[in-house]
């Protein structure tokens, strides 16, 4: 088996791990280099910069995943419809010409004949199933965009991008609810969290809970300190709200990918609609490249 | 009869208007000094600043409403609760010492527990509803934070404010979708704009819906041009379909209160669910006042 470069190029950052014949990761590299930082024809010279000493050597594989087959990205690699396992995605590859590296596409599924889009997401998605040995499930990437991922039989059948973090930013920095609330965030208030989260999940619009940051500190409800907990409330309980449909309501398990802290929010949430939580992190996304070389090395061998 | 000086004196726009004893215009006055940009302290002269003339002689009564009342206005004028008539408002007013000037109390409900607020929009309500002889109805007010006001035997029971306007400004100009939409909002796209509702009113959560503002234009569905439309389509249709909680699915009539081109949008999307619209244009915040003013006449004359 090569040895795998696995990098993981977003909007806003660049990440990369090599990885040993078993998996395991030998060393990481993190740069805040995401596509939107890369000028047009530069990716093949920032790729080298960066990882160029870990391709030395014939026995090397590099896949990239993320933004870098978006439009803006290193080479356009088209999305793979859903449904799909994560083997269908080879067909799909863009290879970097005349280099062992290859580009993943990303997903594309639809609402009501409305597209919806991913990219890199998928990767963590397979990476955790496989980590916690599972060929079906409802995965959560909570995020500025986050992403709810329905897998059955080890296909994504279908995914829906909610804009939880960045409509959290904009209400919390640019409406006027950010005149009721104090400039840094400060200490996670539990209760006020919560409190945000049933009127959410009890509500039908964030378009009208939001307006109550405002209303509940002009009787001072709610202390100032605790109105951003209690927007997080908000935000994320409307995405669960919103994403209830699977089925959620009598309970259930959702898998969480993503960092301690955000999943801890997102645990404490489920756990209002006794909905419980299993958690993996960082790592998935390495496990999920790994995975699909390992699918590759029939082909790359010869 | 008393002269009415009729005055709305918002956030951002100070308006007023003299009334004759049969409650026609006389005058009307606008300036760009709403509340936010006047300096504590300061009400008195600047409302004289652009007021003082019509309170010449012993004949004239002023009734003020509007953002005047709040902490940060003329005279702090507690909320009244719902439900309450228009004339219960006259034992909330604050009369500015030694001058025939009363500030009119905001009004306040409760949803679940949480309260809501409005200032001003009472008026226009019981203004429109005396315009068009009604004494019910479901009122909107369209606009940065939009009204719907529910109103029964006179009473208005419960209202909910709506944060539209101003969620479309952040999704514009702020979000990453405004990167997807061009500089300009340019001419209105009916099709796009009842896309927009169709997709609202059949999802769940504006976080999810807004993000097909991007992935319609990734795959040139929406050409760009359109997509402001299509994204105001999509935050109007999120607002109709929280607030079709009041019996509207199948049909029947809304008031709405507001300018020509935003009445039309909402007129557009209503019927879209078979709801027919009477429109109420700016004279209803006058007539509201003058109103209010004939009740009063018995205890003022004194």
């Amino acid at each position: 088996m090569k040895h795998l470069v696995a990098i993981d190029w977003g909007s806003s950052s660049l990440r990369g791990a090599r990885l040993d014949a078993m998996g395991s990761v030998i060393e990481e590299r993190s740069f805040a280099r995401g596509v939107l930082r890369v000028e047009p024809g530069r990716f093949d010279k920032v790729f080298d910069e960066h990882f160029g000493d870990w391709m030395q050597g014939p026995d090397v594989l590099c896949l990239v995943s993320g933004m870098a087959g978006s439009k803006q990205g290193w080479i356009e690699t088209p999305y793979c419809p859903c449904p799909a396992r994560f083997e269908d995605l080879r067909s799909h590859l863009t290879w970097v010409e005349g280099r062992p590296i290859a580009i993943l596409p990303g997903m594309t599924c639809k609402h009501a004949g409305i597209p919806d889009v991913m990219r890199g997401e998928e990767t963590q998605v397979f990476g955790a199933l496989h980590l916690i040995g599972r060929q079906d499930g409802l995965l959560v990437l909570p995020g500025t965009h986050s992403k709810w991922v329905l897998v059955r039989s080890g296909r994504i059948q279908s995914f829906a991008t909610v804009m939880t973090g960045e409509f959290y930013a904009l209400l919390r920095h640019q409406s006027i609810l950010a005149r009721s609330m104090p400039a840094d965030d400060g200490e996670f208030d539990g209760p006020a969290f919560d409190q945000g989260v049933s009127v959410a999940l009890s509500s039908r619009s964030l378009m009208q809970t939001a307006f109550s940051v405002r209303s509940l500190s002009l009787f001072d409800r709610v202390r100032q300190a605790a109105l951003p907990s209690y927007l997080s409330g908000l935000v994320i309980g409307d995405e669960l709200r919103s994403q209830m449909t699977h089925g959620l309501d009598g309970g259930g398990q959702v898998v969480v990918i993503g960092s301690d802290a955000l999943t801890l929010r997102y645990e404490r949430a489920l756990s209002q609609q006794g909905v419980t939580v299993q958690q993996v992190g960082a790592q998935a996304c390495w496990r999920g490249l790994w995975t699909l070389a390992q699918a590759l090395q029939g082909e790359v061998a010869a």
